[in-house]
């Protein structure tokens, strides 16, 4: 920290991210990616002539993604925003809707970035702890009189809450921002987006990081009433209006284009996912319901740390917080199948190793 | 605006872009870009076999880059911070370095996204006038006892100080961040970076949006004390760690690595712009001097707004601003000697109808 740093963030914790080793070759299920490339479309998209085209700005508005988003999910383009992203929507959510007067909640164990954006910008927030096995229990936001935060599914346990369950949360929240983080929808989850028209309060977060193969590649968008989204806009037009770059655009368009290529690697996912349960299950894991794109599970014999760094040493990288409420716990990205195998193959051995 | 948009945020007025038409080809001198693409080295480092990787996340640490731009510029990696254009550098300085206590000064007529930012953050802020012909005192910044950002060369007028003039303003303003906005340096300006080992108030900002032909890959980066940087690491952390995708990553490393095909296309434009300038003067114009790819120029006989919308009825794009003390000019962007002479010769068409 410099002596120039303004004292409102001399506390500041950031965000922790997962480890992403750039030199050693892991089998990394770590930071949820996908062991899928993208679509040959999206390869095809990103050309020599788009590249030799990047001299030029952007188009800012991202008027053809949102078009085709919109398309895709039923709505208007005005209920599309088009980040860098879904952290940049988050960032911008708590910072729009959220202050002194408006304070925001979220499930106590969720995506470790909710806390910092609350600290951030010194928001009051309210941390609400999940029920028994890590479940959300919908009752418990209703009510509030704050803006409402919830990944669904949630991180890192991939437990889902139902439409008709954010409704009734959207609905006893009417002057708040309910904000429905859907990142890993769509590898078993039923989005919510729906739900759009009928409530203003309503803004949804998707990401093309894990279901579209796109994590770096950096895109997300939200989707919403035109008047919320009209607000991001105005926050994102006062921080860097030129956030997305030209090939991130003409790589998501094609996503967009090729949509049942995802489609199809994410019913892989559910498969691989179901298979490594099931698997973990007959060595005695115990693991979390889950309908995202990873698992939170736990080995009645080895700690998580322990379980954690026995892996990384094997060339496993799985993801383990030092937290009390999950220490026991890894979450493990479901890769492909063979990751999937290396992966009990390790954990097999380690278990020999008791 | 929406019923839940912070009241911190009801008065904002965003900042508004130069046009960027995705449809009908101007010439388009209106948003400072390069007309050169991106080096052979840049278009190769985009390759299929790249984009393939895009479902992993990029390095967040930015390591590879840092290091060539460290060695480009003779300081060490800890002294380079990576962002999303130099829009991102602006934002997270506002909003770290400046609070109610530490205000922030600037130039009147400067690029115009300072003002947002600092009514964006509620800051206090002087907009110090120029002085005549729009040049910049240095003088006038010196002791300030405030934050000072200062665009050098200065937008959109083209003017420059030296590093003996920031230096005076460093010395006198020792406990408070110098930020020396350097987009435009390397068309005939004097980059201040060589005072940061002596300086550990000064932060440079430069980006590869003009001189690199990157505008459409967003990247900007900084140069400064390690302290510094590590303040917007943070603040990086703790919004969007993420920001950087991967083939921006893979273009501006190619780029460092191809640095001279860059430095020509700069001398390219400085001859194309002394070209420019004494053709108009020819016309009458009167152009303030200018080291950056772009001009500030007024004709004794057509309006600044009238200027701009026949140009633009004539497919060509420049820009101009509704503000009474440089509503008489228009900013012209230097392009290739093809894009000038189309300029040109629909000015010499305009002054015909006169």
């Amino acid at each position: 920290m410099s002596r120039f740093l303004s004292q409102r963030f001399a506390a500041l914790e950031a965000y922790t991210p997962g480890e992403q080793p750039q030199d050693i070759q892991y089998v990394k299920l770590n930071t949820n990616e996908s062991p899928f490339p993208p679509s040959p479309e999206v390869i095809a998209a990103v050309s020599a002539a788009q590249v030799a085209k990047l001299n030029l700005y952007p188009d800012p508005t991202c008027r053809v993604l949102k078009e085709k988003l919109a398309a895709l999910c039923g709505l208007a383009p005005e209920n599309v925003f088009i980040s860098n992203g879904s952290d940049d929507i988050l960032n911008f959510s708590f910072m729009a809707f959220c202050d002194e007067s408006r304070p925001v909640a979220f499930p106590a164990i969720s995506y470790g970035f909710y806390p910092v954006y609350a600290d951030l910008y010194h928001l009051p927030y309210t941390a609400i702890p999940l029920r028994e096995n890590f479940r959300l229990e919908p009752e418990d936001y209703c009510g509030l009189n704050r803006n409402v935060v919830i990944a669904n599914p949630n991180a890192p346990t991939g437990r889902a809450i139902s439409p008709t369950d954010v409704e009734k949360i959207l609905a006893s929240n009417p002057n708040h921002v309910v904000l429905i983080d859907e990142a890993y929808v769509d590898f078993g989850g039923e989005s919510c987006r729906g739900l759009i028209p009928r409530y203003d309060n309503l803004l949804v977060c998707q990401t093309f990081s894990k279901s579209r193969s796109m994590a770096g590649g950096r895109l997300g968008f939200a989707l919403g009433n035109a008047d919320l989204i009209a607000d991001l806009e105005k926050i994102k037009y006062s921080t860097n209006p030129y956030n997305i770059n030209r090939l991130t655009l003409a790589a998501a368009e094609a996503a967009v284009d090729s949509n049942d290529y995802y489609v199809k690697n994410c019913l892989i996912i559910a498969e691989n996912r179901a298979y490594t349960v099931a698997a973990l299950s007959e060595l005695g894991f115990e693991t979390v319901p889950s309908v995202a794109n990873f698992i939170f599970t736990r080995c009645g014999s080895i700690k998580g740390d322990d379980l954690y760094r026995r892996l990384k040493a094997k060339g496993v990288l799985v993801r383990h917080w030092n937290k009390p409420e999950i220490s026991d716990y890894v979450r493990v990205t479901i890769g492909s199948r063979e990751q999937m195998d290396i992966f009990l193959d390790r954990v097999r051995e380690l278990l020999k190793e008791e």
